[in-house]
């Protein structure tokens, strides 16, 4: 009974992560209903995104050109090679301005139950990049989730294994942080990286 | 830092009812690194269910037709005029095969809070779609939610006033269900709406 082009549309919107039928269909009736200028704009954007954006051959972010603009600044530290998981990391620890060097991004993370290994999220790309014969250093900024913590011990393996220096971001109480409102598996292992004052 | 398209397409994601800028980010991300495919598929859906679907001029619901299939079936009965708030609750009743009579689909509910009065809603239109002179019985099947009820109750006025007669979709226990397993309100209502048998 439905129209075709409304079915193809919410059947669509499926794609979307998180999107189920019920919240595709919802969706599909906002769009038409009270935001069409705003579904144009939506379908224009992802065509211009699909066109234009790759992957900066450098550091594996989304770019419009074949290197993106924070991996071409001459004024970065190229000894310095950060890794994350996307490029929402990337952009909270630029936020912070406390970085300097340059980044990699893994673009996921290491997940065997959704099928994410290795391959899928590029580990064979960034040991070919950290092997430059500039990087000193490797970071690994992975979330502290089990899937990043994972991630970063693999990486961390083979990173070693072709004798790179490497590091992990600290793990510990967060700024203006209270004992009594922090939950117990930080203070423990905020007592396990105790550092000497 | 981040590519302008990048930036758009995030932006434009957002038109999305309940998509905020992390998760706007977030399914940009899964579009341009795991299904592009499915991002090409969604936005070329969108422009054509933009070109293709407009309002039935007869129920309100999205058709591609001037008037849809279901308004211009003859061997449905015309006497009957059945209020829903969504398309996806046309479809509902549809399912049930209960129901033979035509549609009017508000696409939206009174809520004075969000700025949906009768005007947003079309209830100027279901007036004059219930005064078609065929029309005996408008049944009003809006939700039993606050805003649901609110509108059958708005609704159920202005359409009285006119010297239609209305109803409204029964209250009460769903089909197999238990007392002790049912809310209070839901058993308040079962009792207050009791049929003499």
């Amino acid at each position: 009974m439905s129209p075709s082009a409304l079915e193809a549309l919410i059947d669509a919107l499926r794609v979307l992560p998180g999107v189920g039928p019920k919240s595709a269909a919802r969706m599909a009736y906002h769009l038409l209903q009270r935001n069409r200028g705003g579904a144009a704009r939506l379908a224009t954007a992802i065509h211009q995104a699909l066109e234009r954006l790759h992957h900066c051959q450098r550091c594996n972010d989304f770019s419009e050109a074949p290197m993106c603009s924070l991996c071409r600044n001459p004024r970065r530290d190229a000894r310095l090679l950060c890794v994350v998981e996307m490029p929402a990391d990337l952009n909270r620890l630029e936020e912070t301005q406390a970085y300097r060097g340059l980044y990699f991004v893994l673009m996921g993370r290491l997940s065997p139950l959704d099928g994410v290994g290795p391959r899928e999220i590029g580990l064979e790309t960034l040991m070919a990049r950290a092997q430059d014969g500039v990087t000193e250093e490797v970071i690994l900024a992975t979330n502290f989730t089990a899937e990043g913590e994972a991630t970063a011990h693999y990486a961390g393996e083979l990173l070693k294994a072709r004798g790179l220096r490497v590091s992990r971001i600290a793990r510990g109480l967060p700024a203006g942080g209270e004992l009594e409102h922090v939950d117990g598996m930080t203070i423990a292992q905020a007592l396990q990286d105790r550092r000497p004052v």
